[in-house]
């Protein structure tokens, strides 16, 4: 049984709606080319506003999976 | 064309339901008094806990505004 | 009137739909041994992901309650 | 009832004499202008010294109050 | 001779006098349940503010104690 | 001898040419409202990027003044 | 299928010899007290020193362990 | 209209002369690979001395750009 | 002589045996695509344990190497 | 007029009254060999215990001077 | 061949011009009575303002050397 | 019974073997010159990489000693 390796990249996800739906849109991108996506951590939270209401939350991710041998 | 300065303020919004709502209720009071918000960044998020229950999410901002000339 | 003393506690809270949800599901677990619970701050959130969407969020609080004379 | 939106801002407070005293000094400035603080939280602690010993105890601060609806 | 074992534990002491007193107060409490308390690291200095004045000095401690064997 | 009050503020400055350009931008556009400006603090460097080439220097800066008594 | 809550502890080991083995001691001692230790995570690494040389590698820990229902 | 996906990579660039070269060499040299840089932020400064003088400036960035759909 | 651009990495090694196996594995992953490997920087340790032991090591890396001309 | 160097070193001064008297003898000991000390900060604020009570405070500042020319 | 051990002090380097300069002046300053001057890493870079431009930059690194044996 | 004064250095210690092994080199090297070293504090682990292997782990250590009176 071979010791695996990861591979962690840095994402920004962003959502109309909310923090979740930033994380989903970020990860659905990136199975596009990565086939092993195991886990994600936030690493920051911010967003643009524009008239005094939030026009997109942007989630930075840190996405990790595993590297095929 | 001139180069533009920001500024930015440290707000914390509160709700009883949601990261998302509380960090729209800090905006919108912020928009009363600033008309130029441009972004925010979350800085932490906590909440009053009461009988087991989230009784307040609330959420530390900080919002970027354009400065006017 | 006494000076009180709070205890914080970590935990990890997990949840298929929301960040908000795994972060009640960790609440709602300590209240089963713990009756003071006062506030929580988030510390960390992460999640793991199959077939390139979001499976558990996972959400580690700090969770402070009151300590009994 | 309404959901709090509170906002902080930093402050330094020296004393020749105490940390707990530079904090006061800081939180009595504020007072004159701003009427609902609520709390403090250190950022940092630092000083100036003459002559070996320190003349002064300067403490930065944020402060937090409630914003008027 | 073994090779001791610490836990820490995370308190939060408050005085409305002094950040040692605070701290005092914490530790003085959790000697009631833990005996052999060694050494205390502190993590946050916060505050509650009432009518521009400090009410109570809140100081969040890491306290370290030997695990019995 | 009074014991002063210095309260702090967080500006974003930018320029085309350099790190140093961006901040005198934003002090420069603070000193038309406040009259104390004793010193900043480098929080942050970023920019924006056109066509391979950096657009914008953004610095974020803490600026620290004295509050009138 | 429910949703795990888990809580962290954190723990010094210590050791003569290595880093490994201070991690070792740490939840061999844990494992006497609880019995579903899943993961932990370096928090610091420090050591005494006697004589110029490593008298003890102190490790701290948090231990992360499934709470039962 | 899309929610926008952006991946951030980190580079190194080096310079005898300057911080703002140093960066500039980093994004001319990802340019070559990548078509939709917008932005970087700088993660570190640091840099190499030889004979009492900065042989090179180092400069570590991360440089976010748009992943195509 | 022209000024060297380099790009960093984040790997997972991991390994049942040692810290330090755990980063010669991502390393020896990281070199079946990358040839110009120069220097890494430990970011996170930590590790699964299994029945009141380390089951494996699990050290997270920035891995620095040279971008080819 | 020239452009001053300094240098910090990093101390840990020790008291068992109070913090303010850890930082001071910290200092007078500096004094003794440096004496262009200029200012300090505080690093870390921890302490031993013995029977429930501090037995010594003891806090690790960055001590500023003015290297001579 | 000896396993090399580097010492690093910390300098505060200020300049009316620049950061580059500030660092290039505390890296001069160190070069008089340290000959084996390696590598720097800018800690903290802040500066002092009067009427509303920039005085001083003071820029703070961390100054590695080697050891003679 | 005096109030100890410590101070700290910040040493890189480098080995081929093992972070151990180069935490014992820095502090034997160390003790060359100081004779009261007490206790060390990891504050960054990272290393050299030839060929595709670890060539060199370079660890940063604080490594505190008393000052005599």
């Amino acid at each position: 049984m071979t010791n695996h390796v990861y591979k962690k990249i840095e994402l920004v996800g962003s959502s109309p709606n909310s923090i979740e739906e930033a994380i989903e849109t970020a990860i659905a991108r990136a199975e596009k080319t990565l086939h092993n996506i195991r886990w994600f951590e936030v690493v920051e939270t911010r967003g643009q506003v524009d008239g005094g209401r939030v026009a997109h939350y942007q989630v930075t991710l840190r996405v990790g999976f595993t590297l095929d041998d």
